[in-house]
């Protein structure tokens, strides 16, 4: 169904989709490549939400070499009118005759019309082409789109003996300059990063992307984009003297009743969610944070924190950052869970990737 | 100062040498190749102490051709009487011209006398080459030699969140069946496998190499060899039911006092060793170990001991299976060690190595 150069033409649509990762949140990374006589005349991706789609950037590059072209987009064109035109239309107005994308839209608005409509109007079309790798691209809009919550990446940073920390809580630094470079870069392409009121007291977290920490590439002319903070905090134990509010960028914290004894900063966002065994109830959070359009949401907490989500089966992937260090038994766990008695009963969980990061190890893994 | 053809004989050697890893002990690995007008004339390795050394068979193999030939060795061809005849003059009768060999012999008996003794007689001498190569074979030889103590490599195996058995301590079976066939490997190249009474007791763990579980490559004649089996028994706890005595290969359990309450097997030596805070000393342990010619031990305990020994500096190096499960805080931990209050406290390591066997992880990692 496909050729090889089918395939070449995708694999680069979505190489150019990649681009857009520190950006084009809460928008799905779309790349696109029109091909015609083995040429790629066109090219371009998206790059943030409200801009250009990567269909626009590519017709506008091929402007009238379009005619008769195929173009290669890494998602369904969109059929609807939105900040920007249907591009399904541009596509059929520029007189491309063949579209193949790699995966279908799951936006309700979309899905399965866009392709529909160029059907309709004589263009060849196909789909499902590389469509794992263009999956992978999108987990976290996917995820959105189809479950109505973000994708939770759990990031963790343990001894080789599993602690995060010692007895006295101290945790920095376990890992080395280049395990916490490589969280920058995460935390830089999520939505969101998501904590305890806990984490944020003790370490004085910033929850921040710090520029001068990691090599971030941007499109060309984007400034870079702070992930929304968000903090859990039940008991309503946080101040706005902590290090976290001293950023001005968005912050949402989530509370079972809000907080009017202090004065908080324009960018805060108190959330009052409905008590759950006295606590926010984190499901019910990330639903939430869904409906703003977080697609994902970086996890870096405590223990008990961390336990609740995967407890809950909140958590779609870890990434436990492992030093080459020994703690010992007295060290702080990783996650709080109640006792198991069997060993069958143990999460069950699958590595998907393990790489060295300077002195460190990282491990990827996600729940089965 | 060498060839590539140098480089490539030696690896070679090198590659020979391995071939006895399973039978040799107490003495090194070490293989031999003899090469005369770039062809290999003769072949051979060292395969079980008592047995021809690697230079005798290879020198058999090359007969007359080894006049004139250059012998590459993995190590210093010996110069005493030993069970088997100096190799030395084995090289010297047979007409060899040059010898190169990867290492000098750290065998106070030997320590240079067998190169001093080929230059005597007109034998070109060169050694040095693949030096670290040749070092890693016989590590637990070398550390033997050079510090009267064995190589000690701790194996622990957990889940990712780094618990090695439930709060019940149920550990069967954290790691998958390829993780626990590679540990047969690595307790079948080792001299002795260590562990204390409570592994012993509470796991009934029977600390012998299984062949039907693991392919193991033994040279041609020879039976799978039964590492030394060690029990720390401070308490004298153990009783002669367990299945580690039911099993008739050599154990040496290690006591403050010896236990004549019951009837041991003819197989197993107690040995009284002074108490040190009431508890056999480790590095008491591992000094008679080396005495008794064992180079390398395989360190499989709980917590307590593997802390013990982390603590005293005698691991050599950690091989630790991860899998992919969580079990929460309260499993139990890797190592029982004592409270530190600043994070540069940590024992600092090495990762070494990361190899994905199965669903699981093997991290290596060394001492500092």
């Amino acid at each position: 169904m496909f050729s090889e150069q089918d395939h070449h033409y995708m694999a680069m649509a979505i190489a150019l989709a990649k681009k857009g990762r520190f950006t084009t949140t809460p928008n799905p990374n779309v790349g696109c490549v029109i091909v015609k006589d083995n040429q790629i005349v066109g090219q371009g991706y998206h790059q943030r939400a409200g801009d250009a789609h990567a269909e626009v950037h590519a017709l506008r590059q091929a402007a009238d070499k379009a005619v008769g072209a195929t173009a290669y987009v890494t998602l369904e064109p969109c059929s609807h009118h939105g900040r920007t035109p249907p591009c399904a239309e541009g596509l059929i107005n520029a007189g491309v005759c063949r579209v193949v994308a790699a995966m279908v839209d799951p936006n309700p608005k979309v899905a399965g019309r866009g392709l529909a409509l160029l059907q309709q109007a004589g263009v060849e079309t196909a789909y499902g082409l590389l469509e794992n790798e263009a999956r992978a691209l999108n987990r976290g809009f996917l995820k959105r789109m189809e479950q109505g919550l973000p994708y939770v990446t759990c990031k963790l940073a343990a001894s080789l003996d599993g602690k995060t920390a010692l007895k006295n809580g101290q945790s920095k630094w376990i890992t080395g300059p280049l395990a916490r470079r490589d969280v920058q870069q995460f935390r830089a392409q999520s939505c969101a990063i998501l904590t305890g009121a806990d984490t944020v007291i003790v370490d004085d977290a910033k929850l921040n992307v710090r520029e001068n920490e990691c090599a971030i590439e941007l499109p060309q002319g984007h400034a870079l984009r702070q992930p929304v903070r968000v903090i859990i905090d039940s008991q309503n134990r946080l101040t706005p003297e902590l290090a976290v509010f001293q950023i001005d960028a968005p912050i949402i914290i989530f509370r079972t009743h809000l907080d009017n004894n202090h004065q908080w900063p324009h960018f805060v966002e108190q959330i009052e969610l409905k008590a759950e065994h006295g606590k926010v109830s984190c499901r019910a959070a990330l639903k939430h944070l869904a409906s703003c359009g977080i697609n994902s949401v970086w996890l870096e907490s405590g223990a008990t924190l961390a336990g609740v989500f995967a407890q809950q089966q909140l958590i779609d992937e870890y990434v436990v950052y492992l030093a080459p260090k020994l703690i010992g038994h007295q060290g702080k766990s990783l996650f709080h869970l109640p006792e198991i008695t069997m060993m069958d009963d143990a999460a069950q969980l699958e590595f998907t990737d393990v790489t060295r990061i300077g002195d460190d190890i990282r491990i990827t893994a996600k729940t089965c």
